[in-house]
């Protein structure tokens, strides 16, 4: 049986929207503007998109996307799928990104378009074993059981602390109970705290803490870079016994992290700034399913997700769905570990369980848990409880009722839920 | 004395532009939403980034990216200059991707972002070196003088053909003429040309050629894939006598690109598929001046600008601008070889080189040369008389009057220039 991939797209057009997914499928596999002699109608059985699908959503007046010739025309919404034989491409993803997201922005026949998801054959699982460890591995090395999401906590100020404070935070910070820490994205080897060095003395730290209680928090080092860079960084993260790599997966590009997610040593922290410029726009870019699917293929562990009642632009909804394509199933790959931070504490996990039924999280504060009015520890700890109470169907009025410290933290940074 | 990265961007903000430039600057460098301990007025000094300068542009009653609680609010635009110390990252592309093209996307003081261009201390020629042909080695390579630019063409259908079809099709353009072929974008490794087989193949052909004439046409081959595979197939173009490589750079990302390049044996074709996802929004994503940066840093060779009356939505306006950036200066590197192509023929030269002024052009032509009424070998020689026209300081007009074959493709492709 022929396999083939199938792309969901949100898309605006002024022109018949049949007409226009038509022109996209030949565009983007045997077509071209022109008619060329060599497109004979076997050519095209075996390897031309088709469209399979159009759900018409509605119109208006104006487009997404500016036009430099605006008339007057009615844009139409739909959402199309087109579908492609594995023969076009095989098991090569950078390729099939090119097909998938290439050529086809630039067509006028769309003022809109945004790839939202896509479906592999089954086949794929056997060139692409996905994350090393996914949400429950990660959890394992962190020392959280499967019923817990991972507390965590991000290094400020971003860039310029040394190696020895940043250090001295970490300290403090594990002895206030904290699973994970990792560097800001923006830190990678400064003047003042070079990697290498930084990577050490944090360990230092880490070692020591995981030698005496038999708890090993992660911490994940920013590795980004080039590709000799990361595999450097890699190696002294490694050596230095830490747990987990981090890397801005946009900067850095879907070749160079599947490389080094494929030594499998680490926990890949996929960071994915700069999502804004590919998503921010309702149509034009890529939306959280199809966008979590490459870097499953690419072998990421842990990937961001903003948070509910985020301090950025993005809606509930989005942060909700982003968790549900982390757990959701897809091959035969680990799920995926989903990173919720921007401006999290407590509150926020009696919407997110009750929204996404999952523990699979690792669930950053920051302000959460330095400026918790009873200190960090209860800071963690009044997370922790607030978790353990949504799991279990408290509600958050009980828990403020029923836990000092959650009680505490409710008063400093908000009191809803 | 210090050396500082300076970037500008384009942004649209309902707030106050210096508030929100100052919070762009905090966000990518020592600051946080909420002011933390460690934050002293030294490392603000050392690290922080700095909001250069501000350029008001205009406002509108519209945000350009919608808002999901729009408010009567008035949207002012402007361009504005943020420089960071060079200690902040040091020498690490990704790294800088992520701060100049972040979080700060996430902003919700920002209806619209996009930057624009940025500049870098001549100290960063120490450590990338830049295109290892560029514009003129590739000309060499083609056999192409300085005066002149490359006329190349793409094999279509894009994908599907037998390498054997292929390979005659690449007979016939080099016996017309041609300087330079490329596979499609789509066109990796298939069921039916796997591609060890279509370089040999091919390869047979033009190295034939080039014993009997002593000119060697070049062949884009399109290795993209992981990094594992690029490797390989770099190696497979290189041993069948290839001179250039093709990577879809968007799909593939900074660091596989720049490991691939670094290689240095192979003139790097970078097709910038996936562009307009980040480009074709006025206010959102990067402008060509930035991204072509990038893309010198990584050592491609060769980068498409689209073209004057092209196919595609892009501007004029903007195609020429891309052409101006790939032949700026940039610190000792060489001149990028702008990729001109969609819907190309003879006609455009004219305007092409009246507002650019370079012929460091790949000149890319389908329908153009495989359409002409007389053959693909006056379709070659109808673009290369109207280029020699134009650099000479011929019109349009003249040379229509005094060129049959030319006058031809007028007929037959458009009447304007």
């Amino acid at each position: 049986m022929e396999e083939r991939i199938v792309a969901h797209y949100l898309v605006e057009t002024p022109f018949s929207v049949e007409g226009a997914a038509k022109i996209l499928a030949g565009e983007q596999s045997t077509g071209t503007f022109i008619s060329v002699p060599g497109e004979s109608a076997d050519l095209i059985q075996q390897f031309g998109a088709r469209v399979e699908n159009i759900e018409h959503l509605g119109s208006s007046d104006n487009p997404c996307i500016p036009e430099s010739n605006p008339s007057g025309r009615t844009y139409k919404q739909a959402r199309i799928s087109v579908s492609w034989s594995i023969e076009n491409f095989g098991y090569n993803i950078p390729l099939m990104i090119s097909t998938l997201q290439g050529n086809l922005y630039e067509l006028k026949q769309f003022t809109g378009l945004k790839l939202d998801d896509f479906e592999l054959p089954e086949s794929y699982a056997a060139y692409f074993k996905g994350p090393s460890f996914g949400a429950l591995g990660t959890k394992k090395l962190c020392g959280v059981a499967d019923t817990k999401p991972i507390i965590g906590t991000i290094i400020k100020p971003s860039v310029g602390l040394t190696p020895e404070t940043t250090a001295q935070m970490v300290d403090d910070l594990i002895h206030a109970g904290i699973d994970f820490i990792k560097d800001d994205e923006l830190m990678g080897s400064t003047t003042n705290s070079p990697f290498a060095k930084r990577v050490t003395t944090i360990m230092n730290i880490i070692n020591t803490f995981a030698d005496k209680t038999g708890k090993k928090p992660m911490y994940a080092f920013n590795i980004t870079g080039d590709f000799e860079t990361m595999q450097k960084n890699y190696e002294t993260v490694l050596k230095a016994g830490g747990s987990c790599a981090m890397i801005s997966i946009n900067s850095v590009g879907w070749a160079g992290v599947k490389s080094i997610a494929a030594i499998g040593e680490l926990s890949i922290h996929g960071h994915r700034n700069g999502w804004g410029m590919i998503n921010r726009h309702p149509m034009l870019g890529i939306n959280f399913p199809a966008y979590a699917k490459y870097w499953r293929l690419a072998g990421v562990d842990q990937l961001h997700v903003n948070g509910i009642q985020n301090k950025f632009w993005e809606s509930d909804a989005s942060v909700v769905r982003s968790i549900h394509a982390c757990s959701s199933p897809f091959l035969n790959h680990q799920r995926l570990l989903a990173v919720v931070s921007s401006g999290q504490w407590g509150g926020q996990a009696f919407e997110t369980y009750k929204q996404t039924k999952t523990t699979n999280l690792l669930y950053m504060a920051g302000g959460g848990i330095l400026a918790h009015p009873f200190g960090a520890a209860a800071g963690v700890r009044s997370i922790r409880a607030a978790w353990d109470a949504a799991v279990s169907g408290k509600t958050f009025e009980q828990t403020r009722a029923s836990n000092k410290e959650f009680a505490a933290s409710v008063e400093k940074f908000g009191s809803k839920s």
